[in-house]
């Protein structure tokens, strides 16, 4: 297995704008062999020679003795310093501090790119610090859920992938297999010899099952990791006027109140999407269904159909008892899902209460926001999502979903290979050679590599890991 | 005169993000008696102990023993340490330069509120840094100035104005007054004497003079400013079909161009504004005369008016030599402003070149891009901008130009009490006894004194000039 790939190879210094535009402030970062040379050249600072991470007050200069601008002054702003392997990179770094202006940003820019910088593709430092073994792959993969993060859920298991928690399971994961891979070579180099003792088939085939249970619990993860990276979706159905949409707006505007307590912050909020307890569920659209009047007597018409069958949990909002027909059709229907009945307008005198076995039922009243947080209690319980520990693990990308379940492939290859009886027969005596159960963990080994880019990781593959991230990052 | 307010009546300690959110990284400002405090609280530097303008790694956590998040990290950050007097504000303060996820911003803003900390209004960093002394008033307006600058004037307009080239200017007109003040108080004080030799007054006058011209200079350069700040605004006037739109778009898509050679910092253009030169020209919305046709025949209609009326510069496009009766006419209409008459489709070959006496015509093609950069250059002269350097100074504030012409009118009075006779008699024998003079020169300089904030500025008028900047600065 080769070491990951050489970082001189980057000779280039890279320069970008890492904050949005539009701000009171706005930070240009600088990383590479020139970095510090090139920042001196627009600045009044020797970055050279300054120690490193330390800050410094300074004027942009421009320094063209061919332009009439010469020495003219673009901005006072701070350089913050970073030298080589310190930096976030592990380049020389500068991070410029300027006024948050889009001529002065677009300017720094084009200085230091005639300083000798060129301007970074998308995820440039990230991936220049994953080469400079800053962080593995799937670390890096994990900066870019840290910043796409909105919500508790999704920020905690970005910062768990981040601090490395599942990189260490996976290096546990790979350490079990290589101790499986050589108790099988030991296997190989000693099959002439029958008379002696080989590896208890028994034990090889327990370790095996207790990996693939490991890949199995992190591959079955994903799911859950998509669900709260997408939102959890819910769908709300029932008859027409039975305030499915009074609910929905109770439900948002409660959740925008809470986005815009810290303001300067807020920015446009996805349609119909709201977080309970840091985890976002997202509403099917049913507005088809809100608007037509073809379902009055019948629920079961096909949009409804439709907004169940996408939906996690469905809430079913009646106005009085469901009659059983009702009922055993709307379980039929949410058969796999988390369903809950909303009794709503309890507030109105001629809606009389009922009762319910089996199916969780909570009374409100949409209009005047009654129990909505019970509402939102019985959504967050029927997600039913697995409380997130700092150091859990949650597969939320789906190249790492795709490499655990090909792992999984060559383990269960490997395990049908050992044979399922718990026979005390040697190893020789089983359905496949050792050297065949061998390279299959092998290939089991090098597909876990992928994911923290152990590997050699192919240009390509880099290429479409980095290209969705921010530029700047 | 009082000394600006008492900066130790700022004794909470605010913080805000200063950056627009969105991008890879987000800096979250802390300044105030306990920013060292309460960032340390929530971070893993001991702030309170590490030396000023250095930068730290650090993990946000948060510590409430209460929560189930406890011990919870919010982020992988770095946090530069500033010290009072030596920061922005002239404060303690920190800077934490976070990932630039919504929910860590705002997580990371939760957690200093909890450890002391208020959200700062917006502007209110720059205030503080105006209250303990670190830029006048005039300084920090250009704050605001600098950060919405988009082109090389507005941006030189308002760094001259940071850097003080404004200031500088005001504080020589203050003590040009003050020397005033003490002629004519020289002469208050012995009047009673007239044996003694007083002022001259020819020489007195001719001191207001220099003063009143150098405040005319200043508040006729408001107009430049505001022409400059707002884009100066051009008409295209012209018969249907002379090519007035194929000419905006030619002239929009070239500035487009421009404007996109730098990724990633470019924000959504203002429409129907192009830069030449540095300089922000506004084309003024003639889509009602493009779309009509009832002026097919006459130029006069009341839409072209309008939009002459409204323009600096007025564009004439032709495609044929006008008749000395439409000459005539746009000469009249065009009065006060300049002229450019454009000839399009010069690439037809029926279209028959001519001369102009006294008008400046520029021959293009607005279909193929001919001469569109002579056109650029035409409309930049027509501009008569002041060439800028970096020290000269351009009055773009209302609050300021309000100021220069209340000082103006104060001054015109004492020239008018000085008399404008060129006659070596007494003071005392003017129009105006000396100490209603000197209460006009107290008034001019006092008036003065409100563009830099030397008087005490009423909160009031402070919360005015702030409420416009943005949150974080």
């Amino acid at each position: 297995m080769s070491d990951i790939p050489n970082p001189t190879t980057h000779e280039d210094t890279i320069c970008a704008l890492a904050t949005a535009s539009g701000g009171a402030l706005g930070i240009i970062r600088i990383s590479g062999p020139q970095a510090l040379a090139a920042t001196s050249g627009i600045c009044s600072v020797p970055c050279t020679s300054v120690a490193a991470n330390t800050v410094h007050f300074t004027r942009i200069i421009e320094h063209d003795a061919a332009s009439e601008r010469h020495g003219e002054v673009i901005d006072e702003a701070l350089v913050t310093v970073f030298r080589a392997p310190h930096s976030y990179t592990g380049e020389d770094s500068v991070e410029i501090s300027c006024h948050g202006s889009r001529y002065i940003l677009n300017k720094v820019l084009e200085l230091l790119c005639k300083h000798g910088c060129r301007m970074a593709r998308p995820g440039e430092f990230t991936m220049r610090a994953y080469l400079n073994s800053k962080l593995d792959l799937s670390q890096a993969e994990a900066v870019a859920d840290l910043i796409a993060s909105t919500n508790r859920a999704t920020h905690q298991m970005a910062m768990s992938q981040l601090r490395g928690y599942f990189s260490s399971q996976l290096a546990q994961l790979r350490e079990q297999l290589l101790k499986l891979t050589s108790l099988l070579e030991l296997e190989l180099d000693f099959s002439d010899h029958e008379d002696l003792e080989f590896a208890n088939r028994s034990e090889l085939l327990e370790l095996t099952k207790k990996i693939d249970n490991h890949l199995v619990r992190l591959a079955h993860s994903f799911e859950t990791g998509q669900a709260l990276k997408q939102g959890i979706p819910v769908a709300i159905v029932g008859k027409t006027n039975v305030g499915k949409s009074t609910l929905l707006n109770a439900l948002l505007k409660e959740d925008r109140a809470i986005v815009s307590n810290i303001h300067g912050t807020t920015r446009d909020t996805i349609e119909d999407t709201i977080d309970i307890q840091g985890v976002t569920f997202r509403f099917i659209d049913t507005a088809g269904i809100r608007q037509t009047t073809d379902e009055v007597e019948q629920i079961g018409i096909s949009r409804t159909y439709a907004a169940i069958d996408k939906a996690r949990i469905v809430l079913w909002m009646v106005d009085e008892e469901p009659s059983q027909e009702e009922l055993n059709k709307m379980c039929l229907y949410s058969d796999n899902k988390k369903l809950i009945v909303v009794r709503n307008k309890i507030d109105k005198v001629d809606n009389k209460p009922f009762i319910l076995a089996k199916i969780p039922l909570i009374e409100i009243s949409a209009k005047h926001g009654l129990h909505l947080s019970d509402l939102e209690q019985a959504i967050y319980q029927a997600a039913d999502i697995p409380s997130l520990g700092a150091t859990d693990v949650i597969v939320t990308n789906a190249r790492h979903y795709d490499a655990l379940i090909r792992a999984h492939d060559h383990i269960q290859r490997v395990i049908d290979g050992l044979g399922e009886a718990n026979s005390q027969l040697s190893i020789t005596n089983s359905q496949l050679p050792p050297d065949l159960l061998a390279e299959d963990l092998r290939q089991a080994l090098d597909t876990l590599a992928e994911i923290t880019g152990g590997q050699i990781t192919p240009n390509e593959v880099l290429g479409n890991i980095f290209k969705n991230f921010c530029v700047g990052k």
